[in-house]
This record gives structure tokens, sequence and C-alpha cells, in this order.
């Protein structure tokens, strides 16, 4: 297919491009930035697919690079080449076998989500570290889970470094952006046992009775949960703790948990 | 106690200390940098205490830092004020109330270790992830490993991001560095099951048999482990991967089996 060639760094494209590494202009624009050709092809696999496809002129032929090309073709989408100058001024890097996809960002919705679906639900409340939501993003890949529903000010699973986190899994799993008040009528609106890692009055993690489908609640990285959040849990539990913090890492609380549930559910 | 004060910012001190953000430099120096009056704490509870102590001029007093200084004092060390200008160059951050300490690094040493001590040992190979080092020190702490081995060419524990996500624990955890052909030798010398989450010629990591000393290997985030690394495990245990993806997160896989293994063992 022809492609659009952008050669200027003055070009408003190139500015509009580079401003989606910034959280605030992503937010405005409702779109983000995807590098490289194996996140790229994750996305393609998933039925996600770049408005534009960016790369550097005379880049390297590569066979998943052609289907791409002609899956944003079918799609309505473009391919646009540039210098390797621009590329890394878009991506951050000096590489010229980089490829860029531009994606419009979605959310799932807290209506549109089947919960019959999976027996598994991640729920992030307030998670700030892009990598933690990325990474519980994969996770809930690996466990079969439906999605991420993202609570009150969570990261951007949009920013590059969730993206990269998430290895793919941002494309797969449902996400969903509500604030609490509107979480806990929608849940309380059909099946559903909402769980938390916690220290107050909690039971072991291991042998709980879980329930699917089961919605595994994780909390700020510093912060934990709110305690009126932890009271509005089914169940509560508590990992072994032996040494002196009294914490895990926030994606790894919730993996232990969710490969916990895993086990018990499946 | 007295204190050095120090307002140049091309004094060779002030120059130094930045240098330790470095990983070259710091290899260079054998110190690091431990930024923030709660991880200083925690090296101070763990008896580990700087070389140095570092704050700005007319900071605002805390009953933990004065409780620091005078350790310090104890310990040999030195307390030095400097402007909140030549703080923030130090640090890269604009805080007038951040501490920093000067650390030495430390290594435990495979010799030293005493594997009788704990029933898991976690062992990264190759990680290149100074988070994912410091969240698996952290792990660690939370199942009560012993300490962590680094095998092959493993991200810098001293380094800010890695202290940071360890939470403190990389004051409390034994720390080894070796290479492969170091270690087997040295965990054939006495008790160790060697266990890998793998997925050649693997079983349920749920419910294998596990013994302690259980050491926990975790390989590479993108290659995994060497196929030669797999075969000498005792035991190669494999997690249900529901999803798309083959793999968790390095410092995520490990918490899983960490935790699976202190179930078994506790």
């Amino acid at each position: 297919m022809s492609a659009r060639h952008i050669t200027g760094f003055s070009n408003p494209t190139v500015k509009y491009w580079r401003s989606l590494r910034d959280k605030k202009h992503r937010k405005r624009a409702g779109q983000f930035l995807v590098e490289g050709l194996r996140l790229l092809e994750d996305a393609r696999q998933a039925g996600r697919m770049p408005r534009q496809l960016v790369m550097a002129e005379g880049r390297d032929p590569h066979p998943l690079l052609s289907k791409l090309e002609n899956a944003i073709g079918d799609a309505g989408g473009e391919v646009i080449t540039t210098t390797p100058d621009i590329l890394s001024k878009v991506t951050g890097k000096s590489n010229a076998q980089s490829v860029v996809g531009v994606f419009d960002e979605w959310d799932t919705g807290l209506g549109r989500i089947e919960r019959d679906t999976a027996s598994i639900w991640l729920v992030a409340q307030d998670l700030r570290d892009p990598g933690n939501l990325g990474t519980m993003l994969r996770t809930g890949d690996a466990v079969g889970a439906g999605g991420l529903i993202l609570i009150d000010d969570c990261a951007d699973p949009f920013s590059a470094e969730a993206v990269r986190a998430s290895m793919g899994a941002v494309f797969t799993q449902s996400l969903a952006r509500a604030r609490w008040d509107e979480f806990v009528p929608w849940l309380r609106g059909g099946a559903g046992q909402l769980v938390a890692a916690s220290l107050r009055d909690a039971v072991p993690y291991r042998g709980a009775s879980y329930q699917a489908p089961c919605f595994i609640l994780i909390g700020n990285e510093s912060q934990g949960l709110p305690e009126a959040y932890e009271a509005e849990c089914d169940l509560r539990v508590t990992m072994p703790m032996k040494g002196r913090a009294d914490s895990l890492n926030a994606a790894v609380a919730g993996a232990v948990l969710a490969y916990e549930v895993l086990a018990a559910l499946d």
C-alpha cells in the first residue's frame, strides 16, 4: 500500500505523536503510542489495530511488519514513513528499526463487563505505578481473568511503561475505569465475591472460601485500601509475613492471591 | 554532634556523591546512596550504618533523624550538612527535607551463607530489572527467605530503584553474587533442592515435593533460564498459564512459587 511520508521535525503530526508520551496529552487526545513489532503483533492478534503505523523510511522488511501493514490498510488506518531521526524523537530511543503504532484508547466500561465469562477479575484501587498496573494485566492474562477494573486514581494503563509491562495483555484484558461509588452498586447488582488482601479481620489466604466470579481488590502501593473499602469486602485474607515488613509489592500480592483463587476455583 | 558543612557545587565530595547514581561509578567506589528517612531507619534497625549522612542545613528536626545522627556518631560515621540546591543535585529531586546516606556495599559471599538458617533462598539469574530485583528482596523478607543469590549478570541490588523496591529488605536479606559455575559446586556441597519455574519437563507447581533448604531459581526477564541451568535443577515446576502468554513477570513468578514453597514447608 502507499504510505504518507513525513520529513519535518516541526510537522504538527510529529509534535502530536511526541505529545502522546505525556499522560495529560494522552488523556486529552484519547490516543496512545505502542512501540515495537512484538507488541503491535499482539495487538493485531487481539483485533486492536492502530490508526497509524509509523516507521523509518528504508526500514528492513519483516514478515510480521508486512502482515501488519496489510491489516492496517484493511482497517482503514494509515502507514506513515519518516526519517530515523524523527522516529527517535517520537520513541525517545535511537533505534531506526523501531515501529510505532498510534492507537485510540478504549474503556470496556463497567456496564459492558460480562462477569460470568471469567472466574477471576482484578480490581486495582489508586494504584500509582504503571509498571504494577501492566504487571497486573499480565498476571490477569495468565490466570484467565476477565479483565482489570481501575478504581479511583490509578496510573494510566496506556502509558508506555504499563503497555510494556503488560506484555501485550493490555490488548486482551477488558479494562474499565470507575469510581468506588460506581463500582460497588454495579458489583452488588449481580453475582460476585469481593476479596481483599488485608491485615484487618482477615482469614489465611490459603484455603479461604473463594467463589466465582471472584473480584480481587488490590490497594494503593503505600496506603493500601481505605478502611471503608475493606469493610465492603466479602472476604478479607492475609498472607504470611515472616519478615520485618507487613506488606508485599502490590502486583505481587495480587498475583499470589490470584493464583490461590485460581487453584481453589479451577 | 558537630557536622561538616559543604556549600560548593564543585566540591569533590558533591561530585562523588552524584557519581554514585551511576552503576559504573558505584561498582568502582563500592559505595551507594540511600535516600529517605524511612529506608535509613530500616538500615539502622538492621545494623547497617551509613559512612555519611547528608541533609540540607536547617532541615526540620525529626525524632528518627536524631536517633540516626546519634547512631552514626557511635558508628564512626559523619553527618554533613549542605544547601538544599546541592542536596537536590545529589538526589535528583527537589526536596529539601530529604536525607541521604552514603553506604559501603556488601556481599555476604556464598561461603558465608548458612543455608540451614532458612527454608527458602531466592536465586536470580541474569535478572536485569533493578525493580524486579528489589521486589524479589521484598518478597524474600516476606516468606522468611535467608537471602538472594545473584547469578551471572544481574542488575545492581544497590541501585536506587532496587533499594526502593526492596522496601528496606536489601538491608536484612543476605546477598551473594556468584557465577553459575561457582554456585553449582557450592550448592552441591551441602543440602539444598534447586527448583525452577520451567516449561520443560515440569510438574505442576502446586503440591510438588519441595524440600528445605529450597533454592528458587528465577531466570532472565526475556530469555528465561538457559536449558543447561534448568537441567541442573532438582525440580522443575510449572504454573497454569490460561491466557495467550507463556510466562509471568520474573518477580511475580518468584513470589507465586515462593509462597507455594512456604505453604509446603512451613
